[in-house]
């Protein structure tokens, strides 16, 4: 078999943050040993791109690609790679697992100290690129960049699916409905009969709202400034939703007395460290547990009185909801296809390559949940 | 039986914040319905009553008795107590268990909804003083006040011990050794061969050496600014003391680099908010736990970095150490006197009650793990 060459295709390259993305052509190096390049089928948009694309913390990372949440098919693979064959169908993960560290082998953590959250917009391996414009550098996001025909990740940042998978729903798997499905069942751990609160009806607070519902939780408080989201969210299995601004006191004070002192659980999906509070604010003394999963747009620090501490609270933070993704996404696809748990009614917009821009403002402005980009059309 | 009448003997009053204690005459109230009188026989000075005692947020609860860890003998019983008899010997401990709440009955929970931590200076049952000096209400701290020959408290708030049991070690375990305990075994429930990070050698970070050590940690990382405590850490199960005064860099990163990415578990016994996000820091990614057990002397907001958090780290508090007082306190009592657990080791002076002000000037100084004083000495 002869060995890949250079591809040039299209992505969505953003030259500064905040700037909006210019879909033009690109060259994709071939995957290095242990990489595979693939044909990206579906993206779809994670607030947390829109979160780094706009900051302004790491303005060297430009021009850059950003996108996590994508299904694609194997292209080419790297030296040495066994475990994929071209034409795949696989999702990309932005935490991967390499199946050998300490953590992979620990029965408790995705913190895979070979493949874990990669912030330098390079590949693990070398810490290189593999996007160019006329030589120069275009920087990766979470080490998968999906904003484009063809990209290169690390083996261990895909997880091989059947073919039957729809390609165009899937994707939400790759990040935001397996965090929160995980945060609900493998982070917290929902028990039946149990109170639930949830700051943030987007993508992936809906998801921990189906996976509370499915745990059997008697109660599923939603909060969210954006009234918008209610109907949806009621859907989703939220059995009472909460605007903090139509109330007269803090939404916290709220909750207890719905849930007689405290939700048992509360989960933060705002992406807001002020709420943090708020969350830990509203779960029980004794055993309430507040697991946090937003990633923040500004203040980075968690702050909360010591008090919500020694009466008992446990905070929790976690990253694609405490998923292995090779060893546990599997299963999560099959109870997709299985019907299982919902997908499909996350997403709010099809839209092609083209239009990559509007799923940003859609976004931004609170008016979608997932808009599905499919890159080929 | 005759009914109690008011007992005048001597206390140790607080007439001010910091201003030291004068032990005087004062009346004590019969017991009340559901309340019994004890004869104090010894009590220890645990820092929360310095703390306490030095803070200047409730200058109306002045003037008042401190003291909760402590041991001693019904001398009456209230209205309706089936439970003890005149010459039990017991223990009063600060955070009662009534055994009829959502709390009490949940097996998950020590945060009583009737017996909880009292922060008004008054009894439980109607928000009233037993103590007083020529009919000036005298306040109770923790609903305890075991620095008088007698006090009155809820029959929820004491637990009834073997007279067997040495009161004047034995009143270790109705706080700060049963605290430590607790945290290492029912908070963090360590496991073995595991890692262990304890910020502050006082007597409840040493208990939670000796635990760590009874559960076979691997390594138990001791950290104190007060070199004077590295001896009997030891003593106690600390592998490695450190000196954060002696390092070049942060304390977390000695820390991490001795536990090859941080320890299992890191625990807050020295009552500083600040410290613990350093412990958050020192404990690993995917499954590290941190427990905070400190009452803060200033700052009372508790601040970490997101990241700690998503990266899978736990932050947890306790009170007590998770242990529900009367359903668990007497298996812990049955150990020390089994030479399961030690306590001895953790009393460095023992003292009349005359010599009240000198343990405080020992706890202030760091000069102490625990004084016992000895009230009818």
């Amino acid at each position: 078999m002869s060995r890949p060459g250079v591809i040039t295709c299209k992505a969505a390259v953003a030259w500064g943050p905040g700037e909006a993305l210019v879909v033009e052509e690109v060259a994709v190096d071939p995957p290095m040993p242990e990489e595979i390049r693939v044909k990206v089928v579906c993206t779809s948009l994670c607030r947390s791109d829109v979160t780094q694309w706009e900051s302004k913390a790491q303005p060297a990372l430009f021009p850059r690609i950003f996108g996590h949440e994508a299904s694609g098919i194997v292209e080419s693979v790297g030296d040495g790679v066994t475990e994929y064959e071209v034409g795949d169908h696989v999702l990309t993960v932005f935490v991967g697992e390499c199946m050998h560290c300490k953590h992979c082998v620990s029965g408790k953590s995705n913190m895979c100290q070979k493949l874990g959250l990669e912030r330098k917009g390079v590949m693990h391996t070398d810490q290189k690129t593999r996007f160019s414009i006329k030589g120069r550098p275009v920087y990766h996001y979470c080490a998968v960049s999906s904003f484009s025909e063809y990209t290169v990740v690390h083996s261990g940042c895909a997880v091989k699916i059947s073919p039957a998978s729809p390609m165009d729903r899937i994707c939400l798997l790759s990040c935001g409905v397996a965090a929160g499905i995980g945060a609900a069942w493998k982070v917290a751990d929902i028990s039946k009969g149990s109170t639930v609160a949830i700051f943030g009806l987007g993508t992936v607070g809906l998801s921990v709202a189906q996976a509370a519902k499915l745990r059997g939780a008697s109660q599923i408080i939603g909060v969210d400034t954006n009234s918008d989201k209610y109907e949806k969210a009621k859907a989703f299995g939220v059995t009472k939703v909460i605007n903090p601004g139509d109330c007269d006191e803090p939404v916290q004070q709220v909750i207890k007395r719905l849930t007689d002192g405290g939700a048992d659980y509360s989960f933060e999906c705002v992406g807001d460290t002020g709420v943090v509070s708020s969350a830990l604010q509203s779960c029980c003394d004794g055993w309430g547990l507040t697991v946090t999963l937003g990633v923040p747009k500004v203040k980075p620090e968690v702050s909360a009185h010591y008090a919500l501490l020694l009466s008992g609270r446990t905070l929790k933070g976690s990253l694609f909801g405490g998923w292995k993704p090779k060893s546990d996404l599997p299963s999560l696809v099959d109870k997709y296809l299985n019907k299982e748990i919902q997908v499909d009614g996350l997403v709010t917009h099809d839209l092609p390559f083209s239009s990559i821009n509007e799923a940003f403002n859609l976004m931004k402005d609170g008016k979608c949940l997932r808009c599905v980009i499919h890159i080929n059309k």
